[in-house]
């Protein structure tokens, strides 16, 4: 890493030849590679950006000029080349670097990102910001194809169009978000590659910047004559110029000569202006180039030289696994159910339904506004919907979910998957506010199940319910326990006692059960209390007769959910119980009201007091048992 | 209302003769101003739309033919014509008609609306609903120029691009929303209006549509000669076009004979169509034409005749305007205090904030995401953006308050106008779950205030604080209090103890101090009661020390909040208590776990028990006093 290692801020870039920038990205490239080869991460996008980058990095002065990532997954080499090369081996790791832009980590990260199209807003905001604060450097949003028909983003773009401030747009049209993006937008893009326009607009481009070359100062007059020339020309970017936006590209992403004469000219130009780049996912890796996908975030330990993705040796199936399974086994049965997903297709294994039902799956982009109303859409002329989403998205959704499934209390299934504390990913992935942002709308039924086989009959009994449902699992394996083959619905708002005794109450939701069940055998064992363990299994409507017996038979309750402490489960618990003016001991056990960082699961279920350990000395302080000696 | 007296079902309106059509026009505007001018509701937007839903429901058989209302405010002629007639001076009166589409009501209503950008989503999910059974129903969606760019109808238009189902778009231009819309869309729809694309292509259809009249049957070969010949002729809807819908329009929405031929047409073309219509806000009634933005909700008893809106005898300021001008003077202090709202001038009272400060506010139009994290990017930059939303409307940026606000841990005050029940709007427009969906965010200051001086203490604070801040205020007038002059912040997390007791505590969050003062003094009146109450002031942080001390002092404690029952206030003080292991008896006094139907406040606070009445019955009860004889 013989050049990386000279790069300790952007400026150094300048000082390097053209043939040491070839030399660079490569070094970058095999950065990357290694690192995310061993601590995982996301691979394809980030190989995709080497040149944009070092482009970006090469013309405009960060952090004076300030850099966007739009969602942030492909900040990788922003992180290499603004003085995060030193630590980029932490990356993902608890306490290490994050996988997305974190300001904390950097004077050159000004959001902490990781959902789709908020670049575009964050970019006006800071640019009405300059413009009354008299300031003059530029702002660069970079975003994907597949974000920037997210809802946001269009808002604003018709923001942009509108005050028409200096900003520049860099759209990254890597021809595939996740999944492969679906949208009008997307066959416009794919038209504006495949048209004519593209060789013209191009070939006056590349004259025009060799004229530029050549002369030299004062480039205010050129750069007049450039965006004359590109008006007349007319151009393949006529949505964007329609919005008030000027059009440039598309450009090679890989070309970093030109992308950098681009930038050159942009930065000189006045008004919001969108370059298109066209790059390649996985650029410079054949394994990715060939299948991006499976490079998008591929196991760790996969082999940089052949790609080879090593198989576990067992391979336990996920809930995103069993989720699809359970709902081709519903959708068999169920002519009227049908799934909906925004850009998911691969991270809730639904590519299995959509293989067996294509014509009852919809994926509808990065969008989960429109998902959730969609699928309201559809519920209110008779169809069953399962919404698969990830709970932190879902947070997109929230007034759809209120407005147009809850109020119309329509039988839209809206299943979380990733609920709870994903790791690695970090504070914008997390999904641990799903529970206080749903459990009071009316009518809708709120799950979680405690392992695979209770998700699947919690999808069974959402598929037969006449009313609006979510069902809320985690991120990872399952728990490897049997499957019910019958999928026999559960009474709904029915808890379960799961364990007898009749000292201590643990009421536990989802899969805080096994947590729980450890706790109360420890504390048999070492305190010979005898432990009643609960499982929910509804939010709402909460098993109160359960509660009442709970608190009358034991005396003391605790709470347990993988979920922020403030809104959530235990919260109802609290409220049923005063509702009833029952007032026995209660402990909530949940996340402490703080953004959780990224790491692993198990450090991080350690550190913030959900893991068996912490649990249990929580439990073991709250009943006034004396701590071991 | 001779002719409109006889339309019992939309049916009947093919009866008529166009001499018989125009009298029924006239008729209906009649009834509408008869009614608003009682009852008060939406006046310009549906005299706007007369013949356009007479065109609707002349061309399409609702309810076999599905028609969606965007927002769904200019629903009454489609009340009227759909068999509601005779209840329709009941609009928008509790037990009555609803000022929105309303499903229970009539089977010409499909969704209760009243957010905005809906109508594409859901339309889109019923024509996949249609086509996965084989239905040939047809499916209309009428949606306003400032609901289009919001970012959920931009996200269903990809969706409906790339699928092309047969979906009908209306899209009403009246080239105002609530406020003058903004955007590069409004600007791009005004060239439309203004370019000679436009003459061009009306001359064509019209032509046209004059062939197709003298030929008849069959229709199908026309059809597709009048779609080439309009593709042919290329248009002033391009940027429809390049995102997958057909574009025809602009059309006259006033010129019922044409409407009537145009969609005649439209309904056997197959494809998502997209139909410019440009109408006129008020139309017909010539105060409302010529402002119609004062009509567009005027105070009731406005005379029919010349307009004139009664000015109150006693003009009492709103909290709206007691925000604005508590805005202003915070402005005058700090220059880096800057407004942000989407599409909410005249309902925020934000008009008077642009008249002094032009360069410091931003109308973002209906795009609520969007507005949020402009204010996030405008907060990282230095400024104090004051985000000026409904509460309701901010269920739309929930995430974007969560990812783009909190996450940063940014200096944005988002004030939520209409906090608590809202009165005729309905369940719509109830802001009664702001407390559930932000309390749980990390590092947000929830404030609430009593009155309109504490209102203003609460925007002092949270100018100068250094953190995200919410701030929620009732629909309707202030309290008329003495405003303290010197706007002296209050202290972070701090209530107040209001009225001295030992005996029970009433604690309080925002407006319903008054109720709980009430209620005090009668159980003292009545029953000897020694009550002490408190003026929380902040859902977050909770002043924990003043509810132990309240527990400690009085015992007992009742919760008071206009807000839903779940998640909210009363909730969050449980928490507390039980974080702390005090075990008082609680009264959480909060809505019922219901939608709450619409009404004027006064019925609505008396029905759902936050009126003193009820509340005195409560808590009488949850103290074991004697009911009065």
């Amino acid at each position: 890493m013989e050049i990386l290692n000279r790069i300790n801020q952007p400026a150094d870039l300048l000082r390097l030849s053209h043939a040491e920038l070839g030399v660079l990205a490569a070094e970058i490239r095999a950065t990357i590679l290694k690192t995310v080869a061993a601590n995982q991460g996301h691979l394809s996008s980030n190989l995709g950006v080497v040149e944009l980058t070092l482009a970006l990095h090469r013309v405009f002065e960060s952090p004076h000029d300030k850099i966007l990532w739009d969602v942030g997954h492909q900040c990788y080499v922003h992180k290499l080349l603004t003085g995060r090369r030193d630590q980029f081996h932490t990356l993902r790791k608890l306490g290490g670097l994050s996988g997305f832009p974190k300001p904390g980590e950097s004077p050159h990260d000004w959001f902490h990102t990781g959902h789709a199209g908020t670049s575009l807003s964050s970019a006006m905001g800071m640019a009405a910001a300059r413009d009354l604060q008299g300031g003059t450097h530029k702002i660069v949003a970079v975003v994907g194809d597949g974000s920037l028909p997210n809802g946001m983003a269009m808002e604003a773009i018709n923001h942009i169009g509108h005050l028409k401030p200096d900003l520049i747009v860099v759209l990254n049209d890597n021809e595939l978000a996740i999944s492969r993006t679906t949208g009008a937008m997307a066959a416009y893009l794919g038209r504006i590659m495949a048209g004519t326009f593209y060789t013209r607009l191009r070939e006056g481009v590349q004259n025009l910047l060799k004229k530029f070359r050549r002369v030299g100062p004062p480039v205010m007059h050129l750069a007049k004559h450039l965006e004359e020339e590109i008006k007349g020309m007319g151009g393949p970017g006529v949505l964007f110029e329609e919005l008030g936006l000027r059009y440039l590209g598309p450009f090679d992403g890989h070309d970093l000569g030109e992308l950098t004469e681009v930038f050159r000219k942009v930065k000189s130009l006045k008004g919001p202006t969108l370059v298109h780049v066209v790059t390649k996912k996985g650029k410079g890796f054949a394994p990715a180039e060939g299948d991006p996908i499976a490079y998008y975030a591929p196991a760790p330990t996969f082999d940089v030289v052949t790609g080879a993705i090593p198989v576990a040796a067992r391979k336990v199936p996920s809930y995103s696994d069993a989720f699809t399974d359970t709902l081709i086994k519903l959708a068999e049965e169920d002519p009227r159910i049908v799934a909906v997903t925004a850009a998911m297709l691969e991270g809730t294994k639904l590519k299995k339904f959509q293989a067996r039902f294509p014509e009852r799956i919809f994926d509808v982009g990065m969008a989960e506004e429109h998902a959730v109303t969609f699928a309201a859409g559809a519920a209110a002329q008779g169809l069953r919907p399962f919404v698969a989403m990830y709970s932190t998205f879902l947070q997109r959704a929230y007034d759809q979910v209120m407005h147009d499934v809850c109020l119309q209390h329509l039988p839209v299934a809206i299943t979380l998957d990733r609920g709870g504390l994903v790791g690695e990913d970090g504070p914008t992935h997390h999904g641990v506010f799903d529970f206080a942002y749903l459990r009071h709308l009316p009518g809708l039924v709120v799950m979680a199940p405690s392992d695979e086989n209770e998700m699947a009959r919690m999808m069974a009994t959402a598929a037969r319910l006449n009313q609006p449902s979510s069902i809320r699992f985690p991120r990872g394996e399952v728990q490897g326990v049997a499957l019910d083959q019958r999928l026999s619905p559960l009474p709904v708002g029915k808890g379960r006692i799961v364990r007898e005794g009749r000292d201590l109450a643990l009421l536990s939701i989802g899969t805080q059960l096994g947590c729980a069940l450890e706790v109360a055998d420890r504390l048999e064992r070492e305190h010979g209390l005898r432990v009643a363990v609960a499982d929910a299994r509804f939010v709402k409507p909460l098993d109160e007769e359960l509660i009442a017996e709970l608190a009358a038979r034991c005396g003391r309750i605790v709470t347990l959910e993988e979920h922020a402490r403030l809104g959530g489960f235990g919260s109802a618990v609290l409220e049923c119980l005063a509702g009833r003016g029952l007032r026995p001991p209660v402990l909530v056990i949940g996340l402490p009201d703080v953004f959780i960082e990224h790491g692993s699961l198990r450090q991080l279920r350690e550190r913030y007091g959900l893991a068996a350990g912490p649990v249990f000395e929580r439990v073991r302080e709250f009943c006034g048992l004396p701590a071991p000696r």
